[in-house]
């Protein structure tokens, strides 16, 4: 099969065909070049479907969640788009898509397209690459788009955050490690979820949450918008269309107190940054290939020092790479 | 209290003060410019620890485990020193101390030196602050080094692979998800441990990792080291010891073939990397700063695109701060 140039596949995908949108999402994450004006004419067309960040530490049960979300969105004649951010290696590489089998109420649904997207690759990428794949499911006409990511590490936490509504989950009953992985997490929700609801000690989570933000309300951190902590229960389905009334009022609140527009703001500045980052490790990750070898014999000797090295080869790459943007 | 120079804390360090080093490992982990030349220094002084990379998922069981490993060593003589790399926030700060605590039984030994990092800060900065803490406990006498990180993303991964001899913990019982996310981790591991091994369900795991190396060695790829899986119970104290002569076993064995030396060298063309991408983005950020909220505006209006934007805020900055590289 030939090539099919990038601007050939966005008018198949306006055209509503999901394969097209499905291949431009995997050269966005792959980065080649050749898509990247494609996707500058997708990025300006794009900005109208609702953005949800969602996220939370592994066995929080996210993926059910998103799973059940979907299905009650569905019913709400919602078109949905899920970009979830799996874990990967970084050795073999390939997404994992385990927990994707958990959202086989919906897997078979032409209204929601759900892709799993690796965490792999250069430095930002992943930011950079989940980004570009909402804005495409948004310009193919998802209303909704929910990005998903474990809540663990800080490009993860900073994608679930770069949204309109950012939801963060919490379960019951995780132990310590991951209690404290998730110290990191519960300061970017604009809501809470304490899944799993039909457990026993899920009232402990839910009344530690409140009492967390009771805290902070009596610090004075006074906000146009008042997060509240709802509980939910992917088994029992309780909780879910709580939930989807309260995504809504967060986003009609940030819309009437112009917070909306300034968090769409701080969204673009976190974007343009990743990218810019990216476009810079590339260029240089590329020009720094013929100097590194020669310095890391240098320095697995110990005749040379990490900072000495990495001056050096910034220099010659730049001197090398960067010539022409100085002309 | 004034300020005093890092020449002056290395030499006090060396004379073996404590405090000095933790000094060092501040100033090294805030990446602040007086501490590099130092850092350099000390760089060219070390290498002659054993650094061990000991990785695995949220609740395998690594502190703990880390905490019989340092009492273990302390009885045949060994001065170690820990670098644990915690989670931590990526908007309140600090790292969270909760697992150190379970490392009590060494925690008094001055013969232990314990140092928490948080895995926050600029891109790359995590593992070039980490091999400078390695290095800094090196010059300041410590003969073992382990380096101990969460198994999730690929900074935490790469980090514990930056090692002389890597240990991969896996443990029985965990969920889907965190046995999704421990698939990236098990292929970097010289040694396999199975912790927990007191527990019934212990002999399942260490068989399937057992049938997956086998596998591997049915594939054909012959190596100088055969993996190892190694059943511990910090519960009991079980296979503690046994871990201790597999690291010293393989440490002989990469001596003996030559690869010791090789596997230096990688590290070192990592570790030249994350130091060359750590001082190109904190210069490009700098310089950055000045022109990112006008592009940013524009963005957030979707009148422009990110990646036109971020070779607009590339070329800007590079004009600005890198032509004293080009003169």
């Amino acid at each position: 099969m030939s090539y099919i140039p990038s601007s050939v596949l966005l008018e198949q995908m306006r055209a509503g065909n999901t394969w097209a949108l499905g291949r431009l999402i995997s050269r966005a994450e792959a980065g080649v070049a050749e898509v990247r004006p494609t996707l500058a004419e997708v990025y300006r067309s794009a900005g109208s479907a609702q953005i949800i960040g969602l996220t939370g530490v592994p066995g929080s049960g996210k993926s059910t969640l998103v799973g059940k979300l979907a299905a009650a969105l569905r019913e709400r004649g919602e078109k949905l788009g899920i970009v979830a951010i799996d874990p990967s290696s970084p050795y073999s590489g390939g997404a994992i898509l385990g927990d994707r089998i958990r959202m086989t109420e919906v897997a078979n649904d032409p209204n929601v397209y759900i892709r799993s997207m690796a965490t792999r690759g250069a430095t930002g990428g992943m930011a950079r690459a989940a980004l570009d794949a909402a804005d495409l499911m948004d310009v193919a006409g998802y209303h909704t788009i929910v990005v998903e990511t474990v809540g663990v590490g800080q490009d993860e936490v900073e994608i679930a955050h770069a949204s309109d509504t950012t939801v963060v989950v919490s379960a019951p009953g995780l132990g310590d490690e991951i209690q404290a992985i998730k110290a990191g997490v519960l300061e970017i929700a604009d809501i809470h979820v304490v899944s799993k609801c039909d457990r026993d000690d899920a009232g402990r989570t839910l009344t530690d949450l409140k009492r967390m933000l009771a805290l902070e309300a009596m610090a004075g951190t006074r906000r146009a918008w008042t997060i509240p902590v709802v509980g939910v229960s992917s088994y029992t389905g309780q909780g879910i269309d709580e939930l989807l009334d309260r995504i809504a009022a967060h986003r009609a609140a940030m819309a009437a107190s112009g917070q909306g527009a300034e968090r769409r703001r701080r969204v673009a500045e976190f974007r343009l940054q990743k990218t810019a980052e990216t476009l810079l490790l590339e260029r240089f990750g590329i020009g720094a290939r013929a100097f590194s070898p020669p310095l890391a014999d240098r320095l697995a000797n110990r005749a040379f020092d990490p900072y000495a090295a990495a001056r050096e080869l910034i220099t010659q790459t730049i001197q090398k790479e960067y010539a022409n943007d100085l002309a």
